[in-house]
Order: structure tokens, then sequence, then C-alpha cells
């Protein structure tokens, strides 16, 4: 779990990490918070928290939460509230990250921009004239869950060919595993060497010049940038702003994320959307966390 | 070329239709604008066009409209207002009729909502808190242009597996046509006896209960219900309204729609949004430009 202590412009002060107590999670970030108040001079006005789960944008409760089952039981807002006596503004992790570039990261100078985490799981989060989009169900954003391959393999959503199948972290793995050893051309990669590499390998190894390594990293991007275009098709937003883990390969994931979407979007709305890498890494959430935390006691929602 | 007086609520009062002149597009509509006006004993506030094109929404000039070509040169607006003495909007035909809809249609009552309209070509348009969402080009909603399938047919616009390569009117019946004819199962459908038939033909074979036409219907459902699902996926909106000649097969094609779109969402998404039919047929242009050019005399843009 990371805290931060962030200024009300958007930049980290001071932090905190500590190893995540999955059962007490409420405690634990009520106690980061009071060691971050404490030691600061500044006065805090109030306490911002991003989780990986879906949280009703109205009530702040969070409804759903499949890496942190014990987050869904009681209202964790109130409980941080009155553990810190601060106001407490709770927001899905990828939407607080999405603000966060928005204020103080890639996503900054624009007012209409879309957000997209590939890691572990494929987030999304929107941002119209400057302020999170909801949607009527509250969730509106999900960029993973987009179809982009209709007889596709099927997901954990239910659905089949959902972006999310071929390009989180795992299913980058899985892909690359399969056609390594399926194909017979695990002498041509270094990956070989370790049957247990992860993305961040693929990643390191393409940017090392591992051909077969680029080339999965390549067809990801050209997956990622099929879904990116239907975003501008649809949207035409200012900005796309892409972060997570799968991110690292840097421009030989970016490049042809840009590339299909190029090939797969409708030409003027293409031009007017700057596809670009978030620069904020895991900062994102704090800061985003934090500057929704600040508009609410700013602004109080009706 | 199809005029109607509107009244200030969105109801057409009187109308005039005449064949169309391409060459003198805007002499025509200041003629019908002008016929309709001295008939009326009410005054008129203004005057709104929806043209089958790429309108720049800041200037209304005609950017590029390949049914109407003569309308791109020159600049219509000046022309109009010039020859009519009344403040003209000029707006695209997708969203203006998204309007209609809005205003008058299966839309009211509804603050986000997604309009699709399917027919020669496929179009859409969106409208936020009221608003039509222009985005950054000027052009969000293209619908049409979504890939459903990464590998499928090429399309006019220069991608491959755009929705509207099997679900526009004549994509219907290539797929219909292909398919009785490469199949050999000419002998199981109506369809067979008319080798020109249209995609109202297949429509009405597929009310009167003919099996092979319903199956091409509901195949053509599911299409476009994969394209409705990422729309509900990124925009979560409360209404998804579809018109345009295709929808004449009711809920033959509605219902295939919306079960694909609720296979293929995120369902806390797809449970908040109401998939429609549109109600105002060709009128939802007429009242919806009306509409539009009624709110810019109410409310100049800057």
């Amino acid at each position: 779990m990371c805290g931060a202590l962030v200024s009300a412009d958007g930049r980290i002060l001071e932090r905190r990490e500590a190893a995540l107590d999955r059962d007490n999670v409420a405690a634990q970030v009520s106690q980061i918070a009071t060691a971050l108040r404490d030691a600061s001079r500044a006065g805090v006005a109030a306490l911002g928290v991003g989780v990986p789960g879906l949280v009703n944008p109205e009530t702040g409760r969070i409804i759903i939460s499949s890496d942190l089952p014990s987050v869904v039981r009681g209202d964790i807002q109130n409980e941080l509230a009155r553990a810190s006596g601060l106001a407490v503004s709770i927001e899905n992790d990828a939407n607080a990250a999405a603000y966060g570039e928005y204020i103080a990261g890639a996503g900054s100078g624009s007012r209409n921009l879309f957000f997209v985490t590939i890691g572990a799981g494929i987030g999304g989060a929107l941002i119209l004239n400057g302020k999170l989009w909801y949607g009527a169900s509250g969730f509106a954003g999900e960029f993973g869950h987009i179809t982009i391959d209709p007889e596709g393999n099927e997901c954990t959503c239910g659905n089949t060919g959902c972006l999310e199948t071929v390009a989180s972290a795992p299913n980058i793995v899985r892909r690359t595993h399969d056609r390594l050893y399926r194909d017979g051309t695990s002498s041509l990669s270094r990956l070989a060497m370790n049957k247990d590499f992860t993305a961040s390998d693929i990643a390191r190894e393409a940017l090392g010049g591992d051909d077969f390594a680029l080339l999965m990293i390549e067809r990801t991007g050209r997956y990622i940038g099929t879904a990116v275009a239907t975003v501008i098709n649809l949207l035409s937003v200012e900005r796309i702003v892409l972060g997570g883990g799968v991110m690292e390969a840097g421009d030989l994931i970016l490049n042809p994320i840009i590339r299909e979407a190029g090939r797969r979007s409708f030409q003027p709305c293409f031009e007017a959307t700057q596809i670009v890498a978030a620069s904020l890494g895991s900062d994102a959430v704090s800061i985003g966390a934090a500057m929704l935390a600040r508009d609410a006691v700013a602004q109080p929602a009706g």
C-alpha cells in the first residue's frame, strides 16, 4: 500500500509504503494517513483513497473488489472519516490515476482525455470537460472489456474476445509462452531460458534486442491500438494517456499502438488526438485520489 | 429533400418535399424555407439544415459530403442567411437526427444518449448532459467505423472489419446474396425470387416468416450489438437510440442487438442502459436541425 502527502497543486511532498494487510485495509489507510499528517507542518485538508474495485460515485461505497474483498464489507469512507477526522473521498484506482495524469501528468493541458492502464488487468477512465465521466451506471470507461475479436478467447467477464484476453500482463505471458513452445521457436528467444518469465521480462528482452520478444510486444500494441481506435472514433478526445506496467516497453509498444489506431480510426478524429504514455507511474493514483479529495472539499457534491 | 416548419417544442407543423436538385442545393433549401415561412401565420425564428456530410461545428462550413459534393463549395450558411434573412444552423444529419430524437422522440427524458442510424451508411452521434458532443475533431460518434472484426472485410475508409462492412443496407444485401447463392440455399428463401432484392425486402420477408431472411437480420443484429456493447462499456450512456432504414425490421433486429450487447458488455453498465428504436423516422433530422437552430438563436455560440 502506498500513501502520499500531496500539495494542493498535485506534487507529492512525502510518501509512506507498507506491505498490504488485506484484512485490515481501512485501519492501515488510517494509520498511514495519520503518520503523514503528523510528519507535516502543513495542514491536511482531506484524505483521498484509490482502490482496485468498483466504487459507487454517489455514496462512496465500494461495491466490488476482486483484489481486496475485505473492503467491500462495511462503509470504509465513514470508518476512515471517523478515524482520521478528515473528509474522505474513495475512488476507483483507474479513475484516480486518470485524474492524477490529468492534473499533474501526461494529461495536463487537455480538457478531454481517455486514460488506460494496462497491467494485471486493463482499466480505463474518461475525463470530459475536466471532470471524470461516470455515466449512468457510475462505471463508464470499461476499456478492457471492449470486444476486439468477436470469436476470440473467453474472458472472465463472460464475453469472448475482450481486449483483456490478449493484452493484459498475464495474457501477454500466456500468448508468448504458447507461441514459444507450440511453434518450436524457443531457440529463437532468450525468454526460453526462464520458463517463469513475466510481462516485464518480455518488455526487458524486447528492449534488449530480442526479436521474438519484440514481435510479441508489437502484436500486443496492435491489439491495444484497435481498442484505442474505437475510443477515438466514438469520443474524439484530445488526448489518450496510456499507463500501467505493460507500458514499460516504452516506444516499442507505444508506436504500434499509434500505428494501429491510425489505421483503424476515422482520420480527422485520429489527427485531433494525441496518444501518449503516462508520466506519473504509480504516483498517479495517489495524486489523483488526493486531487479528487481536494475538489470534493472545495465543492461538496449535492 | 424534405423541409418542415417546426414548433419551438419540436412538433412538425407543416412539410414540403421536393426531388433533390444536387447542383442547386442551397437555392432549393432557400426556396422551401421561404415557401414554409410564407405559408405560416407564426413567426419563423431560424433555419436549421441537416446535411449528409462533415460539418465544422465552429464555422458551420460543410467540409466533406460524398453524397452532395456540390454543397462543399462555398459558404452555404451565409448564402442561406442572405437569401432567407434568417439565422441559419447547419448540422450533420446524424447529429441533427440525434438531437431530434433527444428532444421529441425516443431519447426524450434522458440526458445522455448515443444515437445510431443504420441505412446506406452507418452514422452515430453522442449527446452528453443534453448537448451534442463533438470532440476535439468536431466529428465524434463515428459508430460505423468501429472495428468489430480485425480481420474482416476492407472498408471504404481504409480500415478492415468496420461495422459498416457488414451491417449497412448494401452490405446486408451483399451478405445475403453471397449466402443464398454460394451455399446453394436459394431454394430455402423467397428472396431468391428476385435477384435485385434490397435490405427492405430482406426485412419484409423476415417479418413475413422467411427463416433465411430472419437469419440474416439476426446475424446483422449481432454485429450491431457488438458495437453497441462497446458504446455501453466506454460511455455508460442512459439510452441508445437506433434508427435508419435497417431498423424497419423492428424487434426482429432490435432483440438480437440487445442480446448481443448484453452478452458483450460489462453488466452494471448494460443494466443502466436502455436500448430502444428511434421513433421519429426521417422527421428526426428536420426536428433536430430546427431545434439546434432554435438553441443557436437563443444562445449564440461565442
